[in-house]
């Protein structure tokens, strides 16, 4: 390998979507906790990854317990906690990569901020719009319970509000569908819109 | 698409390794501003590109603009930045990218931290060994008048310390080789080491 000819240049974005076949965007789910962004964001990663597509998915898991290790839920912290999510998906799509990103992000004016650092058509919007009462019913983790008891504080929807989106590219209404269907929802907005082609 | 059996697990690490024929790891470059980091790592980027692997390089143009515009030039700041390049490597190396970092990261500490964020094998240190003489001769971007002069404080090397490798995975002393011939120690070193296979 050291015969190569070296070019005076870096690897450009262009570059990347070439080698890889894909036009990079980013998926952003919103949605209060228990709503399912993850598991539907989790759904959608699947099939396009069967499709050979290059993707990552960024939530709770992977960021709360490392880069965002440092801050807290007060409200300071949690804008910072999506600027952060936001530069770390465009750093993503930069090389080439599918990003979904799956965090409640209750507010728009944080939303609009992690928009404008994409261009139009790169940032989509995925409103998961499941009742309050859907939400609190299944609780997994017990958090509403908590917050209901006080034990939680600003816990969206409960003591802290949710602004949904006005006018979001793809609207989720998860209190009675499927897994399945809402994630095909999404791949079909993608394929009709030309994010991806069909393989 | 919407006729793929899904199946409920999510997408892992070994699944994107297969899908990009590579095993991800870390080429981490540090060393005195001036030293030829960047263009070093460009190069390498470049090599490995050019053989189909999936790159990414991390650099103050990327990072510095947006994940970390919010930090300053003090001690804390310094360590804060080292910190979030740390994790968003990591999540790229979960993305299966082979990720090139190139910071000064002067202080061991830090990069003993960065370090430890990763299996043993899968971060290598790049000690990139340029004299400070030389450095400061090149002084591209006027940095190092400017740090004489005391215009800019904490400037490393000048009035800030660096912290040498004790003991690097790559030691390339910069001061008189070309460009290609130190990225060509390194595609050797993972050649040699099987961190790429000869494609």
């Amino acid at each position: 390998m050291t015969n190569v000819v070296w070019h005076n240049t870096t690897v450009q974005k262009k570059d990347r979507e070439k080698s890889l076949k894909q036009k990079p965007f980013v998926l952003w789910f919103t949605g209060l906790s228990a709503s399912g962004k993850s598991t539907i964001a989790n759904s959608v990663e699947k099939k396009l990854f069967n499709h050979n597509f290059q993707t990552y998915l960024l939530d709770g898991d992977n960021i709360r317990l490392g880069l965002c290790k440092d801050l807290g839920f007060d409200e300071v912290s949690r804008v910072e906690n999506i600027r952060r999510i936001g530069e770390v998906s465009k750093l993503f799509t930069d090389a080439g990569i599918i990003v979904l990103s799956a965090f409640i992000s209750p507010f728009r004016s944080d939303r609009t901020l992690v928009r404008n650092l994409f261009q139009k058509k790169d940032f989509i919007e995925v409103f998961i719009d499941t009742k309050l009462e859907t939400c609190e019913k299944r609780d997994p983790k017990g958090m509403y319970k908590k917050a209901r008891d006080g034990e939680i504080k600003n816990f969206t929807g409960i003591s802290s509000p949710y602004e949904s989106p006005i006018n979001p590219e793809i609207h989720i209404v998860n209190d009675s569908i499927s897994i399945d269907d809402a994630s095909n929802q999404i791949i079909n907005f993608l394929v009709k819109n030309k994010y991806i082609n069909e393989r």
